[in-house]
């Protein structure tokens, strides 16, 4: 086998083996094919696709390329969740207690974020005490005791994507349904759960700007996921604004601990009893939607998924005192309040411009070594639909810096009134 | 300017500014822009094409990367011509001498040969004695006494085909018509000559299988060369089977000498003449196509460009001697008939695989640094639409090297009989 004759038939448009795939998948992980070749064949796979089958190959190929957690000791379903990412996308903190609290078990390896604002591990760490890196011993035990363990991806798991991704982020090819599901699915399954669903997001502050990529998309990781024995379930979720009212870390563990109360807001408390209940349905626990759905409903609104919440939270060092008293997250040091200059009605918060903001005001990191300011965000009074006048006060944002005119205009130009 | 956006913008099928196209040239050139983002881009254009515009901007920016030589003092009108390459391709040792002898300038500078048999520089220094390293001067010196020279290439004249040909070659970005041509016209501006024709091949023997390839590469190099400035034409010219009988590099030099004295095989000669009297059009020696051909072809046949050929010959230090005794040339260890296996109409005599025994037999290197042996080759005694009958004798081959059944076999199966 040749890679140079691999990128040709790729070039041409025609579909590749399982063992053409197998050899530059492995090949490129042990540095056998050069950058420059891995990176002609990357942009010919982008311009000429892959079939479903080859799909199903080149993610088979990157995921036995390294590690593949064994949680079956844990639990016979242990249950996963993958969002490809949003602004204000918070689901995880509450939806993990709330499936313990449903007797599921969730032993979840989690991102930090880079860009907008942090991710679920960031998020976590704002809770004083939280502490994300566990033993493997420690992850599986608290997951076997209490059915729920967060922690932060430490093992290399899948070496092919790691280089792979790396790679594609500078040569532009990050844009392709096969490779984006491919890095996905792969990173998901060597996870180890046996039962994931994929949360798709599209619109403006989501990878897939279009509502049919996103289907697209996400039929496709089913499709690989399934052939790969796993049960895999999907929903496309919008991310033209923020999800919930708070973006930033502290502010998203209040707004899902508010959630965990029963007080959430809408859109956030609605996807995670979805994703729940689809969760219940795919590990045999009822075989009827609905009815797992007013199961899932019923943990959180008697607040048994609170109380697991806290549970999980002190199991990981965290103190669970958070719950009732807010005021023991780090404060800001300053604060303003985002006036509107005109009447009229809300179309859209526009999430990308609320998540740059959010980083600005150091919610986020612009660069992979700097460090998140936990209290900096944005609160969010108006969303779509909703009517407002002048000087009204439609968003609040936190710094430990002084708030400019300049971020705070970019906040006010989120908003789209008409 | 950023290298991704570049990339991204030709993924999405986008035309490339000018700037664009000199930033990722001159910085791929100078090492600032590294293989696997060229790569990627390579097979961008090659998937989603240039326009003709960009093709010039592409070919303008890589003659810029490095010095053009300047023929200026040397002659007023200096020709050159381009031969894709072919099995056989002997033109340049009839066309340059015939050229000179009806008063053109021609100062070429020529490569070598990989595969197949060897280059014009090979061939030629199967002449004992004849030298195709000369200084600038003393290139410039004998074009201006005789109006004709011809060496190795020395200086690196485009350093940016150097690099992105190398490239090209190992991530299956070669077949791409705007690269071929903006590699192919660079090399041939920075020659310096102002008038060129382009011989561009297809068949079985040449880079463009098709006569409709064939063509469009030779409109694009012809519009791109005209938009630089040179005047430029092209030929379009058969390649399923060899030029001429002989292959192998005295051999041909042998039947470019039996050419000169007028008995040349038809397709060599027709197509040397062609070529010489659209050379003086373009010069404007003659207005009318038919009258340059009469006089290109009278001065073939009453023996001036023979003539002119002694005299290249002896001023590069070539024993002229040979013109009139081939046995001056190194003499072959083996010799072997190849006999016909049936009777039957020869529909063609297919050149790749001519070429390929040609370099097994010694003619042709198959590595860069492997020694040729001047005097291995074919002798061609019947092509297409020649009637033959079982043991007639079809070719005769010579080597240094013991000649293998298996090679003979291989010789014999380049005859397509029905």
């Amino acid at each position: 086998m040749n890679i140079i004759e691999i990128i040709e038939k790729k070039a041409k448009g025609k579909k590749l083996s399982r063992k053409e795939i197998e050899y530059f998948v492995f090949g490129y992980t042990k540095n056998e094919i050069p950058d420059y070749q891995m990176s002609s064949l990357l942009m010919a796979i982008k311009l000429k696709g892959m079939t479903k089958k080859e799909t199903v190959d080149l993610t088979r190929a990157m995921l036995n390329s390294g590690d593949v957690n064994d949680l079956s000791n844990i639990s016979r379903y242990t249950v996963d969740k993958h969002s490809t990412g949003g602004v204000g996308d918070k689901t995880t903190i509450v939806l993990a207690p709330l499936v313990a609290s449903c007797g599921l078990t969730i032993a979840k390896m989690s991102g930090r974020g880079l860009g907008h604002t942090g991710g679920t591990i960031d998020k976590l760490e704002s809770i004083p005490g939280f502490r994300t890196s566990l033993s493997f011993d420690e992850f599986s035990n608290q997951a076997k005791k209490i059915g729920v363990v967060v922690i932060g991806q430490t093992q290399e798991l899948v070496p092919a994507d790691k280089k792979m991704y790396a790679l594609r982020d500078v040569t532009g090819t990050i844009d392709s349904m096969p490779l984006i599901c491919s890095s996905i699915i792969s990173k998901k399954l060597a996870s180890g759960a046996n039962i994931i669903e994929l949360d798709v997001k599209y619109g403006d502050g989501a990878f897939m700007k279009s509502k049919k990529d996103a289907k697209e998309l996400a039929n496709l990781m089913k499709y690989v996921g399934q052939k790969l024995g796993r049960k895999i379930n999907a929903v496309i979720s919008d991310m033209n604004q923020p999800l919930g009212y708070n973006i930033g870390n502290a502010l998203e563990v209040i707004e899902c601990i508010e959630t965990l109360k029963g007080h959430g807001p809408k859109d956030l408390t609605s996807l995670c009893l979805h994703i729940c209940a689809e969760f219940l349905v795919m590990a045999k626990k009822f075989t009827n939607y609905d009815d797992a759905y007013d199961y899932a409903s019923n943990n959180l609104y008697s607040l048994k998924a609170l109380e697991k919440f806290k549970e999980f939270v002190t199991a990981q060092g965290g103190n669970a005192n958070v719950v009732d008293n807010y005021k023991l997250f780090k404060q800001p040091k300053y604060s303003c309040d985002i006036k509107c200059d005109r009447n009229g009605t809300i179309k859209v918060v526009k999430a990308l411009a609320i998540g740059h903001a959010s980083m600005l005001l150091g919610g986020g990191r612009m660069n992979k070594d700097d460090i998140i300011d936990m209290s900096a965000g944005i609160v969010l009074h108006k969303k779509a639909n909703d009517i407002v006048k002048e000087n009204d006060i439609i968003a609040t944002c936190y710094s430990d810096k002084i708030i400019s005119k300049e971020l705070q205009n970019l906040i006010l130009k989120a908003f789209v009134i008409k």
